[in-house]
């Protein structure tokens, strides 16, 4: 029986179970160990899951069914991101985590034939890893419009020069997809800028280093990267899209990407719910009077249902807006859930380690990892407090007609 | 276009607009006369705009078209009952408007026939109005089982003996539904009391006064009264369902009653929020530099643009729960949107006023009528405090399995 | 033995217990009756009070001893504030309320000896009250720069035309002091407005209305007025200060007046702090079970005994500040404690109602009368968000040398 | 001109600019290095400084004259704590960091000559680091009455066996003192443990590990060690104090211990409010634009403002407090400021963060180190939860009288 308009059909609820039966069996007993150790060493392991993942027919759930994935449209994309979003590992294994999605995406709708079949192929196989360098240290990332790389057209090649960080999963990936200044005399600064397909190899490019965030530099794919481009020289069939599109591509790739991270960040709250129940079922202030005795206790549990359960309704409203009628036309409910989840999701964390007392500020629980990983949820993609102001921008004009 | 899972029906939608003309038209360009002024005194008016809204066929949308209503089941009536909630006289135009729109479910579904023909059909055409008398004085209500009203049986009737108050709307109405203790011995404390129905002209009935709330004692529909019975002789026949069933039946009648009174809620915010942003626009800092220009006003608009967004698509969530699955499966929805929905309307309404600076504290706009009637939304049908607790105390064990 | 830097001398501490000895006795038993009945029909029992406050030396406590008063300086009268702050008719009963007191120190500083003689001497023995025209309802009171009021000089008199409103205490004042433009080419606009003397018979002066705030237009010195001056003409000599100070004034005016109003507002917490703990002591859930041993209630208690003690010690110490370098140096602080107690002063309110539940809406408390007539708290003296603003753009300066 | 009431004397304002000095001069250079790299590795350029701080009179200044300190009280150690904070070295170059604080003091009072002969003095003199071993991982730290951990007497000597954790700053420790129970049938359960003193060298005492705190296991006095006590034998006297007076003293080195840790919030506050104005002037939006020009960001500034001064007065006033009548005078205010300021804390650091965008959650600045080391303060020494509800029922009690 239904329980709500937003439940899951019947088919993805028994997807959504091997799913879940997968993360239990596979995915939950190694993730401390991955998390907190080296994630090099651990690729063996994770592409022996990748595998398992394949032949279960599990990978690449977001793509279509030629492409070898399950041929889900967002809406139902969301209830897996959601579910895999209950382990840092969760998208990776399944060959869906950012940035890669967003690049796949991305190109599979405005990329020529020879570059979706020379990286997007094995990109979705999951043979090789990607990034997109976006973000400059000099610039505050709320107004994208001010950028210092440039890619300089001469003859049959973009020469690119800039510096960016928080290039996502940089170590390790095989290309990465740049935005740069092509036209820098534009009137509409949101026409200067492309997106450029640049393969890592490249000596004009240098990774500088993993940004140590939170006390934790990473590696791999868990990691931001601080990278160079220094006359880095790329054929002008790496555009992606139109010269001067780049924003306009942002965008679009920031529409369904903001679904995918709500719905993670709502599988993250779900899962530090679920250990903040437990703990306060099993620590005892006194021989049997658990922490869940306690109101202020209650409080946070009812308080973190009623906001876990707002995300996921408007994330999954909005979902349901972007499929029925493009990005474009969902752009306000898009900016609602991205400030709205992200501060659901601070608040939840917190209240977990609350919880767990001593424990919850240890690496030994997975709290520690999205205290301090996920806090970034609230500066990257515009911070809460720009899309604030777009959306009441919004707001107010549509009461000034 | 469809562009939300929970967007009304195209039927709804067209209904929706003719009630929404009726507002504007009649509603709204008295609501202040009538709410800051003395609503006996209105009562004429009142009654004209409820023969129109009968002649429109928009009056007791709730009824089944055979009682002279809509035939809308509660999902729609919800969408009503938002659009209504715009005015504080709203409900009471098309005779929905609480208590009385609990009684006539409540008796629909228990009370015998006799009482129906008798009370229920001149309650349903807006000829008669009625009360319900549950809380009292001496006891807390957050624990409905401490009741010191009692109903002893003495032959063919009861002999009711209590003191109750915020007996909402008695001044005025022809009668009232009791809940007094018939089984004080009873071991289950849920099972001591019954609901019984006193017509107002018994000469064991006194309305001691209309309770002065926030400044204002109100009179006929909008009042709280405090009322007393003294050896008050009813029939026994004018029990409502069986003996001892008395919280039971409580408990139905507060699970749609919920949905009505957090989409009136919601209806409220939707109202404030509008008034805010025209004022943010109109009302000048500088010549040119609206409020709106202010990134405080943006945030508050921003944030109540998603809390409102969140009420919404959680109430209507759980009225298609309780619609589907009755109000007992959807008792921890209900309990999480008493909560949620009653801190966002102090929310909005806060700002609201803040925003409209010293005119928001005067009676010059219906703001100042909503912050103080409305403050008591946290504490009626349960206090916020024990929603919380109960919520986190069914989550809570669904872990300890 | 001395408990905090701030303890009051023993001197203080004895004129304090003779102040709370007064209150207990005769204040709070009437503070019900007098604030939810008739102002005026009681006058005759406040004059009563008066003169018993006269004979027992309690008269005035802020004139200095040859005025009638007991030679309190700023930091001394900061706990006598407080200590009155405890009933609405507190400061009345002294003649130490504002709008009067604020007038007193400006015209004892700034007024001819004329004009001292005429209003200042029997307003300070209490034979009349006063006012202060300022905020126009035309414009944000956030910024005071725009005025449409005007003063235009007329040989040996100024002619005033203008629209007031929130001038407290109009109904029954004997004089108000207007703030009006009289320089409107002035370059800065600082120096466009003078303060004006005018006796409330004169025949240009209109009260429209006491404005109906929050359901209650009040009468006497509990009401704000609406007024107007249509050609209103009073002698040149009833200028305070020089023509084009109103502004300079206006700020000296507010300096003391927040020490006074921040300290009343913390005696009021104080108050709805010890109603909310014997309600929590007295209320049951159950037999035996308080609300106060309900942890949510617990932390209300605590978060508010934090606030207010906070707040107590920041106004203790701006009024020590204001008092050795004047109002100027602690213009920062000033601005912090507005917005900060307004704050901590709704918190606590709030948390007293919600503690009394049903009976915390009732006007059966005074919980009621602060709800509602202190909502303006964050609104008048300028909003707390522009307080915010102009403290912050102080610190950054800071960092900016 | 003092300007507050709580200003520094002139002797502590020079004294406090010389330390000022000397952490400009020689601490915020290298803090970030020693920090965010190996502490062991930096340990011959910290002795430098701390032989630099013996030279210039600044070393140990809590720490007596005739003990080689600068004879400071509590309320002066306050200010020289808050200055010192801003540097997580700060405490550290100078000798007077937690916990060796807390255990000079405690030593100071309560231990044998013998004991602060071969400890104490080694300890003042910075040629040892001690810790002190409380935490128990399988008991709740809320409720500190439970403790697994034995000490048994045989002839002259304890055999300690227990599991402690959060023993902060074992790893390089000469000593610990040891929380253990010694009478575990008393009838009082305060009175059943006793502190013992186990120098590390002893075979029956084990560093299992450096707990990973937050993705950093640190090392040395950058540590929290879980450790393990078998059959652990020390001589009896190494009792400090009496027999069963553990809690006790746990009491009294908490006492001062509070004022210590809040002072040092602050200064970490006042630290990280510099970094977020400064940086809010840098960081431009558009050119000419700064962050500092957008109110969002000055609401925050303003709050932090006023949080942090009611920190200061609060604290200031505690530590007078305990100074003139002693930690259990001062109950209420220690729990007071341990909630309030640990609050704040979190805060403002996360404000600063906010206002950093990306670069506030890279390593990149120290705002990354307090939000994740600084977040133990609303756990540690009692959780935020317990003081709050313990403070409230002294409130409560006040009123039951």
């Amino acid at each position: 029986m239904q329980t709500s308009v937003f439940e899951a059909s019947t088919k993805m609820t028994q997807l959504l179970q091997r799913y879940e039966y997968f993360l239990k069996e596979h995915v939950f007993p190694i993730e401390m160990d991955v998390i907190y150790g080296s994630f090099k060493t651990h690729l063996p392991k994770l592409n022996e899951l990748r595998n398992i993942a394949k032949k279960e027919g599990l990978f690449a759930p977001h793509l279509s069914v030629s492409e070898g994935g399950l041929g889900l449209d967002l809406f139902e994309f969301a209830f897996i991101s959601e579910l895999l979003g209950k382990s840092p590992l969760g998208h990776y294994i399944f060959n869906c985590q950012a940035p890669d999605i967003g690049n796949m995406e991305l190109m599979h709708q405005f990329a020529s034939e020879e570059l979706k079949n020379k990286y997007i192929k094995p990109l979705q196989e999951g043979q090789i890893r990607s990034c997109f360098a976006m973000t400059e240290p000099q610039h505050a990332g709320s107004n994208p419009v001010h950028l210092s790389t440039t890619a300089v057209k001469e003859g049959d090649y973009y020469i690119i020069n800039g510096h960016k960080w928080f290039t996502s999963s940089a170590d390790g990936a095989a290309f990465t997809i740049v935005m740069a200044v092509t036209d820098p005399e534009n009137e509409n600064p949101y026409q200067r800028a492309s997106m450029i397909l640049v393969p890592l190899d490249n000596p004009g490019y240098q990774l500088v280093r993993n940004i140590p965030i939170m006390g934790d530099a990473g590696e791999d794919y868990i990691s931001h990267g601080e990278v160079k481009f220094t006359n880095c020289k790329v054929p002008v069939s790496n555009l992606i899209g139109k010269e001067g599109a780049g924003f306009a591509l942002a965008q679009e790739r920031l529409g369904p990407g903001r679904i995918h991270h709500c719905m993670r960040w709502i599988g993250i709250c779900e899962r530090a719910m679920e250990m903040m129940c437990r703990r306060a079922i099993e620590r005892e202030l006194d021989p049997g009077r658990p922490l869940a005795s306690q109101q202020t206790i209650q409080n946070w549990i009812a308080e973190s249902y009623a906001e876990i359960k707002a995300s996921r309704l408007m994330v999954l409203d909005t979902a349901f807006k972007i499929q029925h009628q493009g990005a474009k036309a969902a752009k306000e409910d898009i900016s609602t859930i991205k400030f709205y989840v992200s501060q659901v999701l601070m608040n939840v964390i917190d209240r977990a380690i609350q919880v767990h007392g001593a424990l919850g500020i240890t690496d030994d629980t997975m709290l520690s990892f999205w205290y301090r990983h996920e806090r970034g949820a609230r500066i990257y993609d515009g911070p809460d407090e720009v899309h604030k102001s777009v959306l009441a921008r919004k707001i107010i004009k549509s009461y000034q007609v």
